[in-house]
């Protein structure tokens, strides 16, 4: 039980304040009144800064309807992605190559200068869009950046999603491919990386890989992951309509989430790696935005690997909102991203 | 200059949505509606809980009027902590020892049994209060808890404050205090942390030691700090009125940084110090939390050493409003603080 005089020592421990009651039922719920929020500038660069101010996505609020209608959707955001694709490989010098791994389409990003402690390293990577966006090339735009910037070769992963192919199909690609390429590379010199639903399926293919008993990779990086897709978490609340890229669970993003599960429990492990057990993990870096939605999936996903004895590192991003750390290929920020995920690699990967 | 197309693609880049519009003026303020948050509860103790999801201070937006009301609300809350001290000290096997230094009231602050790792490394504690609370003994609350959870000797200063002392009498009396110590105690042993105010003082001393030419600490801790004291921050705006120990810097809390600048700079480094040089800073942990009205200060100064390469840690706290990790003594959060800066003490303290 929460006595008054407790709670009045506990909050006066911070220093700062005096509760004006006891806790109650009724306090915990906070009012926070509607409110207009500027775009952050003093360590933002100006290109930053566009990505952070932009309108909300007029389809945040989209359910769509059946199978044909996500497939439009889905189809509509892959051609505005991959018409991009030739310049931004150019612009990283980088080269992209499909292929075919333990029968799942796949791509190979290889960039045109790999350095020698590079040479015999290779990263995995599991693409973002909530289960159902960035089919085919779309997936690789995530994995361009990391080759480029990085300077490793990588191997992004085309698992298949909904509306035709749910849960657990998407897992079951990625593990054949890690399963795959772990035999031909040494996993101390592989990480495996991927942003929202790709960072949650990085958490979940860890997990996966332990209970088959096959090798690990060296470290991880989770950027901004889907770690709990039950609505469960601060910042589902906190930055609602603050992030402009998921903007509320309560969008197609819910939707998405009960697309994939199909009608498995969302606390499962395997769709929430939150709830797995993170003992063990390799090293992880995350990366999240202070206006996140999925901040707490991020610094939640930290804190237990942190509790674990995991070596983890925490980097947040300044009015960021989701995933904006790879927003713009052109804004030092996403060099600034990269790089960190580079040096965290360079670190922990067997050379 | 931002060009539709240059957005379309920027924002598209994160995987996930489509800009309505390209980027505007008016699109650069969003809009939030008001709303009612929950007390998050997954990976949150319940004495943790409590501390989130206490009421709003009832005097969060006093204005004191003159020297004797400041003293008044001073006064109210120092007797508040100093009345919880006995039993802390008692709780966390902690002797607390009355000293002058340079002329400087101080307490230090030994625990029990001190490890042989530590017998001979020493932390400078800067205590918080928005430079006006917490003077005399209450200043040692976190360095109480720091000692008896880290088993370190410490070393509190209750340095000069407004309205009788404003800036600099606060850096001055912790710079002869870090003076004198570093004279007859190694400062490759010596770390210095503190919160908020605290923090933001562990920055700029580290900056005036420099230009002064003394010797740096090994590592510093400051937690949520003041780096920023002109309401420049990202989450000065997202967390108003989400955060429930600052609330917002309209409030006491802007007076207060008035009233300790008394005329100066806001903007000068010993005050806001993100406007710093951090290049050569040593080691440095940093911690927030996800309310957190000083989350944008915490992390734009771990961005910032990140940047001139220094070694920095950065932990947020699930739900956590302003210096929660130190809200409750019993609460694992509180414990898991104090955990991670004596780990991070333990690796760039030499023995």
């Amino acid at each position: 039980m929460i006595t008054s005089s407790r709670l009045r020592l506990a909050v006066l421990a911070a220093g700062l304040c005096l509760p004006a009651t006891a806790f109650s039922l009724e306090a915990s719920l906070r009012e926070v009144p509607a409110k207009e929020i500027p775009v952050p500038t003093a360590g933002v660069s100006p290109q930053e800064q566009a990505v952070i101010g932009a309108a909300l996505p007029p389809y945040w609020n989209d359910h769509p309807k059946d199978a044909a209608a996500w497939k439009a959707l889905i189809n509509l955001r892959a051609d505005v992605i991959n018409k991009t694709l030739p310049g931004l490989r150019e612009k990283f010098g980088v080269k992209s190559e499909q292929v075919t791994i333990a029968g799942v389409n796949c791509y190979i990003l290889t960039p045109d200068n790999i350095p020698e402690p590079n040479r015999n390293r290779l990263l995995v990577h599991v693409h973002g869009g909530g289960y159902v966006f960035a089919p085919g090339e779309a997936a690789t735009r995530e994995a361009i950046l990391m080759a480029g910037i990085g300077k490793f070769k990588v191997i992004s992963i085309d698992y298949r999603m909904p509306p035709d192919f749910p849960y657990p199909a998407a897992m079951d690609d990625a593990m054949a491919v890690w399963k795959e390429a772990v035999k031909t590379n040494d996993p101390k010199k592989m990480a495996i990386f991927g942003t929202s639903t790709g960072g949650g399926m990085t958490l979940a293919m860890v997990l996966r890989a332990r209970t088959e008993g096959l090798p690990l990779p060296a470290a991880t990086a989770p950027g901004t992951p889907w770690s709990d897709m039950t609505k469960t978490g601060d910042t589902f609340f906190t930055n609602e309509k603050v992030d402009n890229i998921l903007v509320s669970n309560d969008g197609w993003l819910g939707e998405a989430a009960r697309l994939y599960a199909n009608g498995h429990d969302l606390k499962d492990p395997q769709l929430s790696p939150i709830y797995g057990d993170l003992t063990g993990f390799p090293p992880t870096i995350l990366t999240s935005g202070t206006r996140d939605l999925f901040l707490s999936n991020t610094v939640r996903v930290h804190r237990k690997l942190r509790q674990a004895g995991v070596a983890a590192d925490l980097h947040v991003f300044e009015g960021q909102s989701h995933a904006q750390y790879a927003g713009d290929p052109d804004a030092p920020e996403t060099r600034e991203h990269f790089g960190e995920l580079t040096a965290f690699f360079d670190r922990y990967l067997a050379k």
